[in-house]
C-alpha cells in the first residue's frame, strides 16, 4: 500500500538539489517537534503532541526518511562525555547509584521520544512500521544501528510474553483479522476465503498472539490440523475440498504453518512460545491426542545442494550422483516415474545429511531446522513428494519434515541442542544420513 | 492482608541464629531457580518455570526475603569489569555497536530476570508487590536500591501512556473492583458501598487508568463531581444523603479525589494524564461544562505553621498572633464563632502565604501544590471551613483549594512553573498572600 | 420504593370527587394514546410512541390507574358477537381457516397493545411492573382478571426457556446486579455486601437466569453450598464467617436458597429448569459431586399445628400433647434443653406427618414441598433446630428438610407425584410419619 | 443446502409402497416423542427431551414429513366438542374467566408442543427452519395452514421489536455473520467478499436486526450509501473499484438494498421498523445528512407491460407504441443510441403510470412501491437506465425509482395511503403519469 512504485525509487535516488533541500526541511520540520516532545512543555502536553509528531512523520516523503533518521542518529543519541564520565564514576565507586547515573548516561534520548510517541493513539503500530522503515535500509545505512536497537530494546520489553493473549482464531473472528492471516501467511499462501475457511473448520485450529495495544493485528499465527497418524503431505492439509474429520477422533495434531506477522517485530521471539501453549490448549480440548508434529519445509535444501555439487563430484561415483540429481531440472520430474523412483532413495538421504550436518557457527544451516531444534523439538521423519507446489519444489526439492514435540523431552533437547550442538533424531532418519554419499566420504576420509 | 502481625516483625528482628540459617536456605532455593530461570533451560520452559520461581518466592517466610534479595543484589548485579571493557571500547570508539554493547553491560541480569518472570500468571502484579516490598524496606537496606530502579524503569516502559485505558466506573462496573476504591481511596475515605454507591450517581463520574495484564486493578482513579460553580466545602461532595442532582445542568467538573493505587507503581506518574484526559471525556459528554478544577487538601499547611513559629514569634505583632494560632489547639474551635471569626483572616493569608511562597529546592512544600501546579493548574481560591473531618482539621485546618485546569493555559503555567519557578494564581490569592504578616516582614526587610 | 404511604392509601380511598374527576381524566389522556398506538399510524410511529404511551402511563397518579385499568377492560376487550359469529362459522365447519378466525375474534386488543408497548425501551420491564400493579389489586378488582392474563399469556411466551440465559453470578458481576440479590433474597436475608460476599465464595456458587430485554435483572437466582455431606443446619451456611473450604473437595452440592424477583412474572415457573440446570453445570465443574439436596424451610409448620389443636386435642393423650406443644409459645425455647429435649420427637414426627399426609386437592399443604416434590425430588431428611432465626422459629419451628435430586429418579418421581399423589420418601421420614400421634388416630380409626 | 434434488423430489412422488410405510413409521416415531414432550414427563424433563425431539426430527427423511406434518394436524390440534362448549358458555356469560376458557380452548396444543420445543438449544432456528419447510409445500398441503398460523403467532410475539438489537455490520463482524449477507442478499447479489468489503466501507453503512436467541443470524438487513445528492443509479453503488468518498461530505442517505433473511419468518414485518431506526442512528452520526432515500427496482414492470399491450394496443397511436415497445426484445437495446433514445419518455411514463395507477384490492401491484409507499415513504423520482444488470433490465427494464423518508412527513403519508390509497408523489412522477397514453385513454374514457 504505502511502498513506492520501482518508478518513484528509481527517482528517489537521482533526486534533483532542491528536492534533497526540501526533504532536508521537511525532516528538520518533524524532528523540532521530537524536540518539542521531550521537552517540558512535551511532558504536560502528552498525548496530543505525540499524535502532532506522528501526523507530521507519516506525511514525510519517501525521500524525507533517510535525512528524518539521520537526525534522529545525530541529535538523539547520548553523548559521550556523559557516557565518560559516568563510567569513570562507576569505574571508582561501583555502587548502585553511580550504576543507576551510568545507566541513564548510556540510554539515548531516542528511546524516551519513543516511549512518548507511543502515548498517541496508534503509536504502537506507528512504531512498529518506523522500525520496519528502518530495517528496509539499515544495510545501506549502518549507522541506524541505534535506532534499531532502541526501538528493539523497547519492543522486547513491551511485548513480554506475559503482556500477549492467545486467542483462537475461527471463523467467528472479525474480517478484518481473518483478512490479515491471508495477507500475511507465509508458509503456504491462503489463495482466498474459501481457502481460509477450510483452514477453520471443526478438524482445524488456529491461533494468534495478540497484543492489547493492537487489537485487530495478529503478532504471529499457527495452524494446526487435528489428524490420525502424523500428516506427511501438505496438499491433503490445503485442498479446500478435503473432506473435514471429527476432531474428536485425532490422535495427533498436526503444525504445517507458523507465520510471523510483523516486521517490525522482527528477532522478538514468539514463536517457541506459541508452540508450547498451543500444545497445552489442544491437551486439555482433546485429551486423546498424544502427539504434536510440525510438517515443515526444508526451505534451504535446494541451496545447499547446488553448493555441495563441487564435493560430489569429487566422489568415486561423483559423476553418476550429479546426473541423477540434474533430473531436478526438468519442471516436472515428479511426474515422471523413471526420474521419482531414482531420485528418492538419493535426495531422502541427501537431505537428511543437510538437516543433521550442514552447519554454520555450530547451528543447522536449514532456518526451520535451526527454529524447531531449538525449541527442543526432535527431528522425526523425512516426507517424499510431500509439497509439490512450486515453492515446494523450487526450495524444497518436494520433500517435507516432521518435527516432533515430545513435551517430556523438549527441556532436555533445548539444553543438548544449544550446549552441545546435539540435534535428537530418529532411527530412521539417523540411518538415512549415514548412508548419504557425503557421509560415506566424511567415513572414508 | 499479607502484612505480619506486630508480634511476628518483633520475632522476626530477634530471630534465632537456626531460623536465620534456616531463612538462608530457603532464599537460597528461591534464588537457584532464579539461576534456572535465566539459564538456556529456563528459555524454553518459559512461563512454566517463571510459575514456580513465583510460587517459590511467594512461599517465603517474612525473614527469607532479606537474604533473598540479597541475594538478588549480589548475584544479579552487572559485571564492573565487563562495564568498565565496554566502557573502555566506547571511550576509543563511539560507535552505535561499542554503544550497544556497553548498554548491554550495565544492564543487570536481574532485568532479564524480572522480565522472563513476568511471562508466568499473575507475573505483572507480583512483580509490583516485590517492588512494594523493596520499597517498604529500601531505607534500612539502600543496597537494594538497583532492584528498585531496575523494577522502576521496567514498570515505567510497561506502563506507558500508550498501554493504559481509561475506563468509566459506575454501578454497573464488578464489585470486585468497586471494593478496591472502597479499599484504596486515599483522599477522603469511603465508609462502604453507600457512601461508594453515591460517588457513581448521575451528577457525578468515576474514571480510572487499567493495565490489560491486571484487569481488576484500578492504578489510579478520579473521583468528579458535576456541580454548579465551582464547590467550596467537601462535605457536601462526601455525604450520602446530598440530593442527586441533574449532570445536564451542571457547568463545572471538581475533580474532589485522585488516588494513586499501586503502592509498588511509585514514581511511575499517571496523575497528569489522567487528569488530562477526563477533561477530554467530560467535555465531550457535557459541551456545557466549561470549568475544570479541583477541591483540594492543603495538607503541609499545620505541619508549615508549627514550623514557622519561631517566625513569627519575631514579627511585632508576633505574641499577638501566636495567641491567635494558639485557638487551634482546641478540638472544636470551628464551632466556638469568636475564634472562628477571628482565626479566619489570619489562616487564609498564612495558608495563601504557605502556597505561593513556602518552597524547597524552587518547589512548593505542599505536595498537593507540586502536583496540580507541575500539571499546569491555576491557584484559584482558598475555601474556609472546607472540609472539617478530623483529617482535614489535623493537617489543613479545615481549608481546602480549588486548583483550576484552564485547557488553554496549561502548557504555558506549566512551563513557566518548571523553568521559571513561576506560579499562576488568582488575583484574590494573590492579594491574600500580600498581606499575610509574614510577607510584610519580608517586605520591610 | 413506589407504594404509596398508608396515608396516602387512606386518601385514596375517600378522594374527593373532584379528584375523581381529575383521575378519569388523566387516565383518559393516556388511553388515548394507547388507542392512536394501536390505529394505523401507530403503526408506523412504532416505538417512539409506544415511549409515550408509556411516559403517560408511568406519571399516572396512583388514584388515576383504577380508571386506566377499568378502560383497558371496557376498551381492549374482545367483541362478543364477533366470537359468536367465529364460533357459529366454526362450529358449522371446523376448517383451519375459521380456527383461525375464531382464535383472532377471542385475541383482545390489549394483547397487540402490549405487544406494541413491548416496543418502547424499557417496555418489557414496564409490563412486568404492570402486571405486579394489577396483581396487586385484583382481589377488589376481579374484572381485571382479563388484563392479568393477558400479560400473563404473553410472558409465557416472552420468557419461554429457550431465551433464557443461565447465568453464574461471582464477585465479578456488576454491583447493579449483585444489589438485586441483596434487595429480592427472600428465604434467608442478605444483610449486607459481607454477608453477599460470603455467599459468593470459591465454596459457593450463585446462578441467575436473566432475558436478554432485562440485562440487569435477574429473573430467578440460586444460591448453593459445595460441601461434605448433605448440610442439616442453615446458620453455618449463612455466618459470614464461616471458613472458606476447599471446593474441590466437595461431595454434596446443597441448594439453600431460591429467590423468584419478579413479582411481575408471577405463575411463569423457572425454579424447576434453574435447579436442573444448575445441576448440570456443577455436574460438568466438580466431577466428585454426586448428591444434590436442598436445605429448605417449612414454612406452612406452624400454620398447621396451630390448625390440628383441635384434632391433637380429641386423642387419648391429646392434654399432654398439647402441653408439651405450649412449650412453643416460649419465645427461647430452644435454650431450655428440657424443652427442647421433650420438643424434639413430638415435632419431628409432627412434621414429617404433615409432610407426608397434609394434602389440599391432593398436594401438599406445604407450598416449598408441593415445589420440589413437583420438580421430582425425594424427601430424604428432617433437621432439628436447624434454622433458628425469628423467621424460622416463626413459620418452620427452627426445623428444616432437606429434598434430593437423584438425576435418574426425577423423572418417574415427578410422574408418580402428579398423577398418583405419591411422594418418595427415604425410610427414616416415612417412620417418624407413622409414628406421629395423629398417624396413630388414623390408624384407629 | 437441505432441499433435494429434482430427481429427489421426483423420486418422492413416486415412492415405492415400503418405502410410504417406513416413512410413516418414522414420523410416528417423532411424533410420540412430541407427545411425550406435551405429557407430565415432558413438563420435567424440559430441554433434554426438546432436543430428543429435534434431533429425531431432523433425522427425518424427506418423505416422513409428509407424515409428520398431517399428524401434527390430526393430533394436535384443538377439540371441536371442548370449543363448542366453551363457546356456548361464553355466549351465555361473556366474563372474562369465559372468554380466558375459550381462549384456552381455541389454542392448538401444538402451540405448547412448540413452545416447549424452543427450550431446546437451536430451538428456535430448528422451528423457524420447521415453518419455512410447511412454507414450501403449504401449496399442496393447504391443510397444514394451522401449522403455519401456530408458528406465525408464535413468531410474531417472539420477534417483537422489542426483542431485535440492531447491529451496524462492518469489516469488524465476525465472518460467519458477513458470509451470510453474501448468502442471503437478495436485491443485488454480492459476487464475493470483495464486493462486501466495498459494501462496508467508510462512505457505507449496513445494519441488521439480531435476535437474543439466533445470535449469527442477521434477521433483516439493509445497505446504506453516504452520498452527495440522491444517487440515480446502481451500478457506482455496486462496484467495488468505486473510490470511497469522505462520509462527513455526505447529505443523503441512498437504502440501496434491503433483504429479509429467514424465510421460516416471512410476514413476520421488519423493515419498516428498520428503516426508521437506521434514519435515526443516521441523523446521529451524520447531523450534515438531511435526506433518506432509497434505489429501489420496479420489480413488477415488465410483467405489467405484458399484461397491458392489449389495452395499448386499443389507442389510436396504440399499433406505433407496441413497435417502440418491441425494441425491449433486443438484450442490447440500451447500448442502441436510437433504441434508448426513443424508449425514454415513453418507458418513464408508462412506469410512472404503472406505480401510481396499476392497483390490486387498492394496493399497488408493485411490491417495492407497496413496502415502502406503505411506510409512509414518497414517490420520488424516476431513474433512467439506472440498473443495467441482466436482473435488472429483464424485471425492471433497467428504470429504478427513489423513494423519500421525509421524517416529518412519515406518519401522514401512512395514514393518508392505508386509508384513502392517497400516493404521495412528486410534482415531476405525477407529470409522467398523467403524460402516459393509457392515461389519456383514461382521460378520454
Amino acid at each position: 500500500m504505502s511502498t513506492p512504485s520501482f518508478f518513484k525509487r528509481l527517482i528517489g535516488k537521482f533526486v534533483h538539489p532542491s528536492e534533497t533541500a526540501r526533504a532536508s526541511r521537511t525532516a528538520r520540520k518533524a524532528v523540532e517537534l521530537c524536540h518539542a516532545l521531550l521537552s517540558e512543555r512535551g511532558e504536560v502536553s502528552g498525548a496530543a503532541l505525540a499524535r502532532e509528531v506522528l501526523a507530521e512523520y507519516e506525511r514525510l516523503p519517501e525521500a524525507a526518511s533517510l535525512p528524518f533518521f539521520d537526525l534522529l542518529v545525530s541529535e538523539f543519541s547520548p553523548d559521550p562525555n556523559e557516557i565518560a564520565g559516568a563510567a569513570d564514576a562507576y569505574r571508582d565507586d561501583s555502587s548502585p547509584e553511580n550504576l543507576i547515573r551510568l545507566q541513564h548516561a548510556v540510554e539515548p534520548p531516542r528511546q524516551e521520544l519513543f516511549r512518548r510517541l507511543n502515548m498517541a493513539p496508534g503509536g504502537t503500530a506507528a512504531l512498529i512500521a518506523m522500525r520496519r522503515r528502518v530495517l528496509l535500509s539499515l544495510g545501506t545505512n549502518p549507522h541506524w544501528t541505534g535506532i534499531n536497537a532502541d526501538l528493539a530494546h523497547l519492543f522486547d520489553s513491551w511485548f513480554n510474553r506475559g503482556f500477549l493473549t492467545l486467542q483462537r482464531i475461527d471463523w467467528h473472528t472479525p474480517a478484518i483479522v481473518l483478512e490479515k492471516l491471508i495477507h500475511y501467511e507465509a508458509v503456504h499462501e491462503i489463495t482466498g476465503w474459501n481457502d481460509l475457511r477450510r483452514r477453520l473448520e471443526a478438524d482445524r485450529r488456529c491461533f494468534a498472539f495478540f497484543h492489547a495495544a493492537l487489537p485487530d493485528e495478529p503478532l504471529i499465527f499457527i495452524e494446526v490440523a487435528l489428524t490420525r497418524g502424523i500428516s506427511s503431505a501438505a496438499q491433503p492439509l490445503l485442498d479446500p475440498d478435503t473432506p473435514v474429520a471429527d476432531p474428536a477422533r485425532a490422535d495427533c495434531a498436526v503444525f504445517y504453518s507458523i507465520t510471523n506477522c510483523q516486521e517490525g517485530l522482527r528477532g522478538i521471539s514468539f514463536g517457541n512460545l506459541l508452540i508450547k501453549q498451543v500444545v497445552e490448549e489442544l491437551g486439555r480440548e482433546f485429551p486423546r491426542i498424544h502427539r504434536y508434529a510440525t510438517l515443515s519445509p526444508v526451505p534451504g535444501l535446494c541451496a545447499w545442494l547446488r553448493s555441495v555439487e563441487h564435493e560430489i563430484a569429487q566422489l568415486a561415483d561423483g559423476p553418476a550422483l550429479l546426473a541423477e540429481l540434474a533430473r531436478l531440472q526438468a519442471a516436472d520430474w515428479p511426474h515422471d516415474p523413471a526420474s521419482a523412483i531414482r531420485l528418492q532413495p538419493l535426495l531422502m538421504r541427501l537431505c537428511a545429511y543437510y538437516l543433521l550436518e550442514a552447519k554454520k557457527d555450530g547451528e543447522p544451516v536449514d532456518p526451520v531446522a535451526r527454529f524447531h531444534l531449538g525449541n527442543g523439538a526432535r527431528l522425526e521423519r523425512l516426507n517424499w513428494l510431500a509439497n509439490v507446489s512450486t515453492h515446494g519444489m523450487q526450495r524444497s526439492a518436494g520433500l517435507m519434515v516432521n518435527y516432533e514435540y515430545r513435551l517430556a523431552e523438549v527441556e532436555d533437547n533445548h539444553e543438548a541442542f544449544v550446549k552441545e550442538q546435539r540435534i535428537p533424531v530418529s532411527h530412521e532418519l539417523r540411518k538415512l544420513a549415514r548412508e548419504c554419499p557425503l557421509s560415506r566420504q566424511a567415513a572414508e576420509a
